[in-house]
């Protein structure tokens, strides 16, 4: 990477990062430093060292390609050209020139849309605990969190979910992922082995890994983890923790049957794990309210952790853990020393959101918005799609799994449709090793209902287009699993 | 530790945490779980059990002492009565039956009172930024913070010390402590070695402890660490990181001179080392204003903390980071896979409060306040403090370190003051293995400057009374550092 320290970016330019990412490699060709026929660098590890999104790198170099500048080899990454064009020479100046359209079908990003956030309800309820509270609400807080909070986060899980919790082992934290990273820091020493499922969210793998942890993969099938994969794994070595979202799964968008629910506590039990569950959106159901695997914690074993990101938004940086109560010291003390304590304003306003029962509403709200963006996805992707392209319907949240047929790779078919203003997320990115996939998400978070039937239409279109387009690469139906 | 377990307290109950915890221990007893001589916990280690401060438990403790329950002996820790009295049977109902007397005049604590936050200008700045950002203020933002926020801090840099930093190597963070871990899991592996100045700042051993590093302490001077013991322990082994506070050290109040500041420097380029520097309240100083270490570093060695907790209000979790170049694109990630990124409706505002200069306005209140306590308290503490405690003062910030002459433990110094009102920092708390001190931390953080010459006079009475009660005690004098 160190041939890419001299890359500079603007965030202020009105030049799309990724042009400017294109013209910082130009120039890093023209200066020699590059050479022709040398391969660019890996797109999740130049996005990270760029700090821009995978996308913006994925758009750069779809760029030099049309440029003239690389080659891009299916399977095998993106090359400089090795006998560069004259025309490649010429400076590229802005994004109309370049005939790149804007995207117009964002089927990628997860995150909600600022429209949904509750800023008023927020706004009252802030200026109403500054007036109660003054000062107060800007002290230190005890690091599980404002006391008050954690009573209404219990009355919540009993009220949603019938989970008895003792507030004594609910601990606030500043979104899911920092509670990831705090029951990575209180579990896992080096060399200790975490499963995942298979694909899963990358950002846990970075938290588990980063204490030193082996990440094991276990396929992921319709109705959750493939137990029998399962079972062997563990008879090979058994995890300390086993990472799972057992309903509305990201990337896949699967629930667990309540089966396979039960049976991995009992696995837990009988082979001395610990499940972390992460909760980013049970309550986004649109058909039964599924319960959260903690529900059947009979034994103790799951660390849970809920995300308020997707259903009240994500710039709270609020979300919660109910853990173990025999590890709620711990966790305490590692909350401490990780950030001492969450913002003690954003806890009250959150609490008298809970109390007022406006954050109720809300989640109704939200949960009336998708459903209805949910209906028009699925009646869309089974009229449009061409039929060996795979998926099935999530019973909530916000991803549709989608796979090519064996052969075909995801993240070629993101280079096709990008350049038509159509955004995908490919599968490569949710696998720890980033392998190319046949398959890639879809979300329903950002594309606003009155699009995407037509943006499904175009997306067909253009994947039937790109199966004939690489049509010549041979297709074996054997042992194909539709998740991998 | 386990049998504690059974300790329940309410924090919604109007008696004290701590008579609450003499209840429970005297339950313990009473149902046979404690034994007769049996030695109760470390303080820390049972406050960090109940989640609780320190000073609880050591409030506990003296309860059950004055009740007959236990026993405390000089530097080896507090035990149950061997021959329990009969009166001690009697149940304790609560607070004035004790006859212990409220905290009148608190110099432990070390955060800024509520009152002195700057409410109001938050109330305007984020009813400002939510009219104008909307839901925008709640959206994600990038890992490093939040653009503008960044810029703002990098004018800030130049404008207050003439540092210039590129907003690019700038992070924000959600406090100093943040600030700590981040870097901490940035740099360290288990096994490697991490200096602090001794006494230092527990909450940073704990983040490196986490890493699996080995901690060595460096004696603190009168103007910063001894450079010979440094130089001989960076000849045995050089560490991986150095942590320090140059300026207004907690809890010493010590500010290096500028020459060790240099040599420092210059040690860590010669060692191969890097610098973690905890800039808590440089912003606090009552005469120079002092350079912060970062200043120096003409050699990109030095990791700069800046915390606003203590001058602006610790509740709004946020904090920066400037690293040298290098290191931004691992800092980075290692924020994202933390929390992903701080609250950026905090960031928006604080980012609105410098461009407007409200921020500076505060500062400047702020300093105005401390100054005139340290006027007060330094006056005070020259005319009553009995001649054998020792004491330098600070040149800025809210700390003063006094020192017992030797064989004298500050413990118990607190033990004995607490029940006269008086509230004081134990100097054990200080360093790395809890190691009994002479020495103890006043702080003007809390206390009104009313009241400060009161509470120093009934102090240093109460320490006079302290020094002839224990006076049986051998004083050597030879090799004494009033620092440890």
């Amino acid at each position: 990477m160190d041939k890419f320290v001299s890359i500079q970016l603007d965030r202020n330019s009105p030049e799309p990062l990724y042009v400017q990412i294109y013209e910082e490699i130009v120039r890093l060709i023209k200066e020699g430093v590059l050479l022709p026929g040398e391969k660019l660098p890996p797109i999740r590890k130049l996005a990270a060292n760029l700090k821009v999104n995978t996308v913006t790198i994925v758009n750069a170099y779809k760029l030099l390609e049309k440029e003239g500048y690389a080659v891009s080899r299916v399977g095998s990454g993106t090359f400089i050209q090795s006998h560069l064009k004259e025309s490649a020479d010429l400076p590229v100046k802005n994004d109309s020139e370049l005939e790149i359209d804007k995207i117009r079908f964002d089927f990628a990003t997860a995150s909600v849309p600022p429209e949904y956030f509750p800023v008023e309800i927020f706004k009252s309820s802030i200026i109403r605990v500054l007036d109660r509270d003054g000062g107060y609400a800007f002290a230190y807080n005890e690091s599980p969190g404002f006391l008050p909070l954690r009573q209404s986060l219990e009355d919540f899980l009993y009220e949603e979910y019938k989970i008895k919790a003792s507030r004594d082992n609910i601990h606030v934290v500043s979104g899911a992922q920092q509670g990831i990273d705090i029951i990575s820091k209180a579990l896992l020493d080096y060399g200790d082995t975490v499963f995942v499922e298979s694909p899963t969210y990358p950002g846990a793998v970075d938290a588990f890994k980063s204490r030193g942890a082996k990440i094991v993969e276990i396929t992921l099938r319709d109705d959750g983890i493939d137990m029998e994969e399962l079972l062997s794994k563990i008879r090979s070595k058994p995890p300390k923790l086993f990472y799972t979202m057992p309903n509305f799964q990201n990337p896949t968008g699967i629930s667990y049957s309540e089966q396979k629910k039960k049976e991995l506590i009992a696995l837990s039990k009988k082979f001395g794990f610990y499940i972390l569950e992460d909760d980013h959106m049970n309550d986004l159901y649109y058909s039964e309210k599924p319960l959260p695997l903690k529900a059947y914690d009979e034994e103790n074993r799951v660390f849970y952790i809920k995300s308020f990101s997707k259903i009240l938004m994500p710039g709270l940086r609020l979300g919660f853990l109910l853990v173990p109560s025999d590890f709620s010291e711990i966790i305490a003390e590692v909350k401490y020393f990780s950030d001492i304590a969450s913002s003690g304003l954003n806890q009250r306003v959150l609490d008298l959101m809970i109390r007022e029962k406006s954050f109720y509403d809300h989640l109704t709200k939200i949960r009336r918005i998708y459903l209805e963006k949910w209906e028009i996805m699925t009646d869309s992707l089974k009229k449009h799609l061409p039929s060996p392209v795979t998926f099935s319907v999530p019973k909530g949240g916000l991803f549709y799994w989608l796979c090519l047929p064996e052969g075909f790779y995801s993240m070629n078919l993101y280079a096709g449709v990008i350049k038509k203003g159509i955004f995908i997320m490919p599968g490569d990115y949710f696998y720890p090793d980033q392998k190319p996939s046949p398959c890639f998400r879809l979300s329903i978070a950002q594309v606003p209902k009155e699009m995407i039937n037509e943006g499904i239409e175009y997306l067909s279109h253009a994947i039937r287009e790109f199966l004939k387009e690489f049509s010549f690469i041979p297709i074996k139906k054997s042992n194909y699993s539709p998740l991998l």
